[in-house]
This record gives structure tokens, C-alpha cells and sequence, in this order.
């Protein structure tokens, strides 16, 4: 299938990449108390791990991402990485240094164990039984790939988004095993307007008829309306109020000889066209409990919330160095949020690089290849070569 | 039903109110090219009418408002009018001089002719067969309402965020019906990211399977699941981010003892409880194809768009001064789009007070009894009484 791929394409990326999937059969304590008692992670890796395994990064994903981080999937030449732009041989995080791995979260629905998943008790699927994890779980889950590939410490544990709250609470879980923390668009917890989106998005999902409590994969059918309105709240938030003027304006969609409206409730607007679009799309392939458990994670973490609201407290035992980046017109988690790692980290004398990025595209920009932002990342990854001394594998 | 209402309160009030319903039976054309053969229109007045006319004040409402500005409704004491701070004996539109009239939107739900009405063709509800309104159309049906009371120009038409587009709307089709015109928290067209949101809702109410295309009302039924998606979504983009952190925060409804987390979608949050309730709230009153038609209205309003886009030559024949106002924190209508119309109406040597008020309250600011704002309309107002040469009526 990657025959159709052009050839300048694929030296340039990790190339054509196969997912492995790692089962887990020691019993993981949750949160909320319960235990999953065994569970599947699905995984790619990029780059070669060199001989003290030192050399290791783990990418952390965002709500509807993957393990599929970079290169061509061998399933599908179509199927890209979602940071292909950042991660692979020669980009800012540099595969032929660097042993790259992402991990499809616990929860998720591409591979790792989640509510769509055969519950090994009943022979049926998960639905509403499927425990509520945290982002807390998640680094426990994750920290046996770590152990399954003989990593004692990363060099980087890296994220965007809900990504970058997974790469902080690496560093405070496991201090000892993350060398740099790289938080990129994220926040230390969710503020109330952002709680807010979750549950306007997770009550459309609930209350679609076609949701049965969480347990719609016995009655064949899937909760498409809600899980395709949450996914069309999500992505205004993703983007600037400046960026859909940009891309949308108030362009009519297949305008009219005349250009008069159609006076109906039917596509009318090109951006009423995008936001269908993504929603029938995403409803397509995203399952909606797992959209429910992720989006209940972010809420959740909150690592000062145990330290009284002191975030330096929470993050007294960290070792990491970190790299946090913010983008100006990101109103999702807007770079105050950031400011308030940077001030943190900064009281507890950590050391701390921050960068703010000018950029018009909002939350999404941390996904998008901005120059400024990417010569950051580089930069701070070809400081992390020299103070690990890590050298060239591939 | 009124004793229980404080004498001090009533005596600061326009006092207990009941609306008179208009029929209107010539056939108004509309902008879809549609025509409603009659209408009825719900209102409510307050203050005298004097001998020549020319102390009447139009008041228009936003969204999910009504006629009922001000007082305390004849039949329901806990029903205070929605601008019963602004509007009244001695308030900053000041019912012992002027003679405010509200009126229920044509197509909204609250005695105005609407989709829950009955259509005189078939005997049974409108439904989806009401007709697609515009702003234009509601200021069309609205004349006939001055008519009857004989007023040939307002001294002031007033409105707050769509209040203030239809306002404006006046100022623009009825030029010398018009001497003042006073625009709050408002816009001269959404902006993408405003009509992304209207989507988002419309979609919940019309793919929720009760809605049955619009005509629910024959299943006796109603999309109570869409619409109240659709008011929590509203309400969020009524708050400005900071007000929400400030009223909710993180807070946990009804702690725990230990303060653990209960780990699963039921309400955990405060800003979760208070969204579901406005949403219930909401969707037991609220007509689903009014929120339909009342936020098409809203995208479909742009007066620049027949003239190329330039808004100064939209403005080009309005004889009305003008008073505009914004708030620093209002999202939805940021002070960036009043700035629009001020400019527009500067460059055709329009006279215009703008007023920028520093506000934490977000859009729903214009609701709020703000002593700067609301000192900046009694100003302007006192300046109508001037320049018109009102006198005390009451």
C-alpha cells in the first residue's frame, strides 16, 4: 500500500510503521478504587533505542489521538501520524537520535483496552462497566512499556493538550524517570469553562437515545447525533474566533445565482458545512465512551487539588527540566495557564524553559508546523542530546 | 397574586403588568419570499403615551427574552420583567417621562404568532411550516405596532446583543422612525465562530429524534434532550471565562466527606449542576423551533452584505444618533464588533456616543446592574429628554 506514498515523503518521515500491542496481565489499582485486572496497550516506535536506553522519548496523545504518532500506517497510506510534523528523522524531535514511542491511552478506542473492549468477565464489551480513569491511571499503565523496554528514565516525556497533562503528571508521579518534561497548549487543570464544554458535550452523548446508559454496542448501534455534536463543540473550541473568520467568514455555502439565502435550517454557512462535516466524520470512528472517560480525565486532573491549590507544592518532587509552550490565541487553555507551570516550577527553583508563540491558530496550533515553534522544540531537544550525551543510532 | 411583592419594590417599578395581544391582518411579506397572512402580537407598555407621540421608547428583546421588560406579571408575582433594572419610574429609562413598549419577537413562543401557534390553514400547530424569519421581518411587523399607537418616529428604539441588531435594524429600514438608537452588548453580523455555535445548537434540537422535523407538537411531545444542549451551550457563551472561575471554580457539588472524587458522569462539578439546571429550566419552557428560528435570524443578519460589505453605506440613510455600548469581557460580542458600527457610523458623520465598560460579567453584562453603565444610559436618556423636549408624564 505505501507504493502510493511519494518516495521524497517517506525519507523524510519515520516511514511506513505497524503498531505492536502489549498485554499486561499484573492487576493495575485505579483511582476511583477499582482495579483493572488486565489490560492491552497498543503502541508504535520510532527511531532505535540505544544500548543504556537513555535515549528514549514517549509522546503523549491528545483526546482523539493515537499511538500512531508519526510515519505512515502500514494499513493505510493514507493514515499519517498526527505530529509527523515533529517527530522523525531530521524534524524537532529527531528519530535518528531519539527512540520515540506513543501510546494509545488506557480507555481509548485504537487498540489499548477501553469500554468498547471484550470485558474478559462477561465476554461482552465493557459499555458503562469500564472503569473511570484518571490521568493518574494512565501514567501507571504507561510506565510498564516503559519497564517492558528496559527504560529507567526518559529522556523526554513530551505532550500537547491533554498530551501536555499527561507529560506533567509523568514528572510528578514518577520524578525520578522523566530527564525533561515538554507541556506544550496545556494546563495544569481544567477551568470552569472548560468543564463546561465537557459536560455540554458528554449530556448531548448521555442523552442520545442510541447511548443506552453506555452499553449500545449490545444493541448494535452507536449514539452518532451526540457523540457528532460533541465533536462540533470541541472543535470550535480548537480553533481562534480569528482563525474561523479567517477560514469561514460568513462565506455562504454553494452560494445562490442570486445570492439570496435558502431561509432554512440546512447547510447555509461554509463553517455550518465544516462543523457537520468533522462531527458526521468523528462519529464515524470515535467510540463515544471512550470520549466520555477521556473527557471526564481532563477534569479531573488537578495535581494541586491534594497540596490545598499549592501547584508548587504539587510539584515539589519533580526532577524533570521542562520545555512549556503556549500559543497567544489559544482560549482553550490560554498561556496564563502555562504561566501558572512557569511560576510554579520557577518557585521550586526547577529549571524551565516557556515559550509563547504568536500564532493565529489557536488551541490547534500545537498541531499545526509554525516555524517559531518548532525551532523551540528543536532547540530544547538538541539540548537534551548534549546533556544526555546521546548520540546519532540510526 | 401581586400582595406578595414588597410595597418598596413596586413602588421602584413600573408595578403589576399584563400584556395586550395585537392581531394584525394584513399579510406581511417576508424576506424568504413567504408571506404570513396574520399575526398576532404580544406586548406590553409602561408609562403614558403623551399627546404628540413622542416620548415612545421601543425596547427589543435577545434570545429567550419577551415583552414582559418590566414589572411584575399580573399572573405569576416571581415573573420579573428581564429589564426591570433598566426600565421604570426614575430608572435609566425613565417611565415617568418616556412610554416603553415591549414586544414579543414574531416567531418566539410567549403569546407572539409563532411555530406553537395554530396555523389558521390547518387548524393545528405550525410546526415546521412556520416561516423562516429575519430581522428585518420582526422590524416590518413591529411598525404596525407603532402605527396602532400612532407613533410616527420613537424617540428611542433600545435593544441589548439581537435586542440591539434589530435596533439597529430599525434605524436602517425605518430612518425617520427613529431620533435615538441604542445598541448594547450587540454586533452588525456574527461572526463565524457565532454562527458555529447556533449550529451546534440547532443540530442538538433537530437530531434529537423528538423533534419529528419540527412538527413535535403533533406527537405531543418535546426535544427536551436537544434543547437543553442547546441553552447549555448559550449559557456558556453568556459568561465570560473569569466570571465562571469565579462563581464555580473547580468546586465539587455536595463534597464528599473525604473529598474524593465519585468517579463517573453523574454531576460532580458546580458549573455542571448549574448548566444542567439552566438547561432543564430552559427546555420546559421554551419553544425548540423558536430557538431554531430565533438563532437563524441571528446569522442571517448582516445589512453590509447587500452593499458589498461596507457597513457605512448599510448605514448611509440613518438619521438616528446613536448610543453603543460593550463590555471588556463579552466573548460573544466582544467590543471589537460595536467599534465596527461606531466607525461605520463616524464615517457618515453619524452622531455617536460609544461607551467600553469594563465589566467581569461577560455578554450577560447588559442584564446586570452595572452603576457605570447604567450611568451612561440614564445620561443619554436624559439627554433625549432634551433634545425632544419631554416632559414628566407620570
Amino acid at each position: 500500500m505505501a507504493e502510493s506514498i511519494p518516495e521524497k515523503k517517506l525519507s523524510e518521515s519515520v516511514g511506513v510503521v505497524s503498531p505492536v500491542y502489549l498485554d499486561f496481565q499484573e492487576p493495575l489499582p485505579l483511582a476511583s478504587g477499582q482495579v483493572l485486572e488486565n489490560y492491552t496497550l497498543a503502541i508504535e516506535t520510532y527511531g532505535t533505542l540505544n544500548a543504556d536506553a537513555s535515549n528514549a522519548v514517549l509522546v503523549c496523545h491528545a483526546l482523539n489521538a493515537s499511538h500512531h504518532v508519526a510515519g505512515v500506517s502500514a494499513s493505510d497510506p493514507n493514515d499519517i501520524g498526527w505530529w509527523d510534523n515533529m517527530v522523525g528523522p531530521g524534524k524537532p524531535v529527531d528519530t535518528n537520535v531519539f527512540f520515540v514511542i506513543g501510546i494509545n491511552n488506557l480507555g481509548s478506542c485504537f487498540g489499548s483496552s477501553g469500554p468498547a473492549s471484550i470485558n474478559p468477565q462477561t465476554g461482552r464489551p465493557w459499555g458503562a462497566a469500564f472503569p473511570v480513569l484518571t490521568v493518574e491511571d494512565w501514567v501507571r499503565a504507561q510506565a510498564r512499556v516503559a519497564d517492558h523496554f528496559g527504560i529507567k528514565r526518559f529522556a523526554a516525556v513530551m505532550g500537547g493538550s491533554l498530551g501536555g497533562m499527561q507529560a506533567l503528571s509523568w514528572a510528578i508521579q514518577c520524578p525520578e524517570r522523566v530527564a525533561h518534561c515538554v507541556v506544550i497548549a496545556s494546563t495544569c487543570s481544567l477551568s470552569a469553562q472548560n468543564i463546561a464544554f465537557n459536560e455540554v458535550a458528554r449530556r448531548a452523548i448521555i442523552t442520545d437515545p442510541e447511548f443506552y446508559g453506555g452499553d449500545y454496542y449490545a444493541h448494535n448501534t452507536v449514539p452518532k447525533r451526540g457523540l457528532s455534536v460533541a465533536r462540533m463543540i470541541g472543535h470550535i473550541t480548537y480553533l481562534s474566533d480569528d482563525d474561523m473568520a479567517e477560514k469561514f467568514g460568513r462565506a455562504q455555502r454553494n452560494p445562490t445565482e442570486d445570492g439570496r439565502f435558502r431561509y432554512g435550517y440546512d447547510v447555509e454557512f461554509e463553517v455550518e458545512s465544516y462543523l457537520r462535516y468533522q462531527g458526521e466524520k468523528f462519529s464515524g470512528y470515535f467510540d463515544a465512551n471512550t470520549y466520555l472517560l477521556i473527557t471526564r480525565a481532563l477534569d479531573y486532573f488537578d495535581p494541586a487539588r491534594r497540596h490545598g491549590g499549592d501547584l508548587s507544592k504539587a510539584l515539589a518532587n519533580v526532577q524533570a527540566d521542562f520545555l512549556t509552550v503556549s500559543f497567544t490565541t489559544d482560549w482553550r487553555f490560554p498561556p496564563e495557564r502555562s504561566r501558572e507551570l512557569v511560576r510554579a516550577l520557577l518557585k521550586n527553583q526547577s529549571k524551565v524553559t516557556y515559550a509563547e508563540i504568536d500564532a493565529p491558530h489557536g488551541h490547534d496550533a500545537f498541531l499545526l508546523t509554525d516555524p517559531r515553534y518548532h525551532a523551540v522544540v528543536r532547540a530544547y531537544y538538541e539540548r537534551i542530546v548534549r546533556a544526555l550525551d546521546l548520540e546519532v543510532t540510526a
